[in-house]
């Protein structure tokens, strides 16, 4: 099969690759009817987390279930499936209080390589979420979009507990800080600040449900966050970047007892403790437990709630898949959607 | 009257200071029946934090009204009141969410010594709460801890969502962390670890309702947490120190989407980004709103559900202080009690 491997920063190429077997009796093979590249793909793509020797990339996907193993009950060949980039069995303790992304049995897709024509998912019964029937092409990519960036965005609204009467101030304009902002207004949040100096951003954050755009950053950004929530800052923050500036703004941005969903990977940040004592913040976040929310998610967008397939304003071919990773790193698009 | 004052790290003096007076129509003088040492106290006695000349000391406290400003309505002289180390008007929007502590009019007692004969307390309508009479002698340890320790203890297990079917792990010996052992009791925690190498904290642990003790620190320590929680980490635990190494413990020690309260002040602390993402833990605390908890916490002293006075192991007069500060910095005492 075709698939996309990363070589080193910068070299991404379509190549043949093995086609994926049933290795355990929990695992599936799907067909996988549209992948996509994440922000967190740019990272290695960038240089900025080490490559070591060529990658299989790609976790997240949607597709058809070509075949099941001995193990798995319920699901069949036939049917299309959303999962999501940590497979889990969804039966341990630590899935059933709703963290399968630190399942005690997880297995991160990352590994399998998703960006390709089939993929292997284990765990299959814990990790896949059936449509009643197999839905129309046009929501393939909102479905697509529930397998990492809607649930992440989710899980960081949640976990900034935004809702009713709350002002929430998202950080971070990317397919998740967007999809944050979708997120926070479907939990009912009066207020939605999205922090974006991109036009086209803005656009879609206000067409999410965005009330306030402000376009300053760091102590500037906070200064305006301030201004616009009585000098107290926003009850809710979600930070969708992962750098020190960025954190550090979401924190500054929190009324005291206020709290903050980060779900940007943190590399190389550290969080002073004598700034978040002070700030009498809740921090929450990490790698998104999207299995949590794939059943409320898929049926919001199953009927037509929601529509966040709208962060994808790139659509390719699976062999053009260098060029999708070009375009996300010259951010000339703000998510790729590739078609194998 | 007579007021320790700290000319400079390990020189602690009680000298004549000027006797307070109402300044503000909504101050209060009350005469300070108890007061004590904090944990706190020891950062400047030991050099850690800058001792800028001679500095009133204290800031817990219980005493009897003896005069108030024109616009107090809710006190009268006579009555016995406790507050907690930061004034708070309790009517702003940042009270009425809970955290007093950041009370947009806030004032710290620390500024005004509460290690006196007499104490100037402003916003004393929003700041302290009356008992319903004069209480016993014997109940004056236990209303002072609320003043600060207990109110801190508490505070740090609410954070931690310490409740029933939970396991606590607590670490830190001091006064707070024995207080938060208490809270996680009283809150129904099934099962309360006390991280504990000393033998007469562990007893105190031990009678305020902790079930096991752990002797082990930083990676043993938390590899003992794991042991005793099926690999997976507490539920909740509380940071009660405020070192790098406390804290990290801490984290690790929680598993993930558990919740940790730190009431520790993080001198020289940083959270690591990338563990904090992986641990996918719940991160609260600060300087602890007390005043939330006090009406709570009193009815408990009050009617002799707890007696969180067990604490103070050294019980001396005002002009002592010198020996009280020396006791509690060579751990001799856990918590030194001053009677003015």
């Amino acid at each position: 099969m075709r698939g996309v491997v990363m070589h080193a920063p910068g070299d991404v190429r379509v190549e043949d690759r093995p086609d994926p077997r049933i290795e355990e009796p929990a695992d599936a093979i799907i067909r996988v009817s549209a992948t996509c590249v994440c922000g967190s793909d740019l990272w290695p793509y960038r240089g900025v987390q080490k490559v070591e020797g060529p990658t299989p990339m790609g976790h997240e996907y949607v597709g058809i279930v070509e075949e099941v193993g001995a193990d798995v009950t319920s699901l069949t060949p036939g049917q299309f499936v959303v999962g999501s980039f940590w497979a889990s069995d969804n039966t341990c303790e630590i899935c059933r209080a709703g963290y399968q992304s630190a399942c005690v049995h997880r297995v991160p897709m990352g590994m399998l390589g998703s960006q390709a024509q089939h993929l292997r998912v284990p765990l299959a019964d814990g990790t896949l979420v059936a449509t009643p029937e197999v839905p129309p092409a046009d929501l393939i990519p909102s479905y697509l979009a529930a397998s990492d960036v809607l649930g992440t965005g989710w899980f960081a609204a949640v976990a900034a507990q935004a809702g009713p009467g709350r002002t929430v101030a998202v950080v971070g304009d990317g397919a998740v800080g967007l999809l944050a902002v979708l997120a926070a207004r479907q939990l009912g949040a009066e207020r939605i600040i999205a922090m974006s100096r991109h036009e086209s951003r803005q656009r879609l954050a206000r067409e999410f449900g965005a009330t306030d755009i402000v376009t300053e950053r760091g102590d500037e950004g906070v200064a305006r966050i301030k201004d616009l929530t009585g000098g107290l800052g926003a009850h809710s923050v979600v930070e969708a970047v992962g750098t020190q500036e960025s954190m550090m703004q979401a924190i500054h941005a929190t009324r005291a007892g206020g709290h903050v969903g980060f779900v940007g990977v943190t590399h190389d940040v550290a969080v002073p403790g004598m700034e978040l004592f002070w700030s009498l913040a809740h921090l929450h976040g990490g790698p998104a437990p999207v299995r949590r929310f794939l059943p409320e998610l898929m049926r919001l967008i199953g009927d037509g709630t929601i529509n966040p397939g709208r962060v994808f304003d790139l659509d390719l071919p699976l062999d053009q898949a260098a060029e999708g990773y070009r375009a996300m790193d010259e951010r000339r698009a703000v998510k790729t959607l590739l078609r194998p």
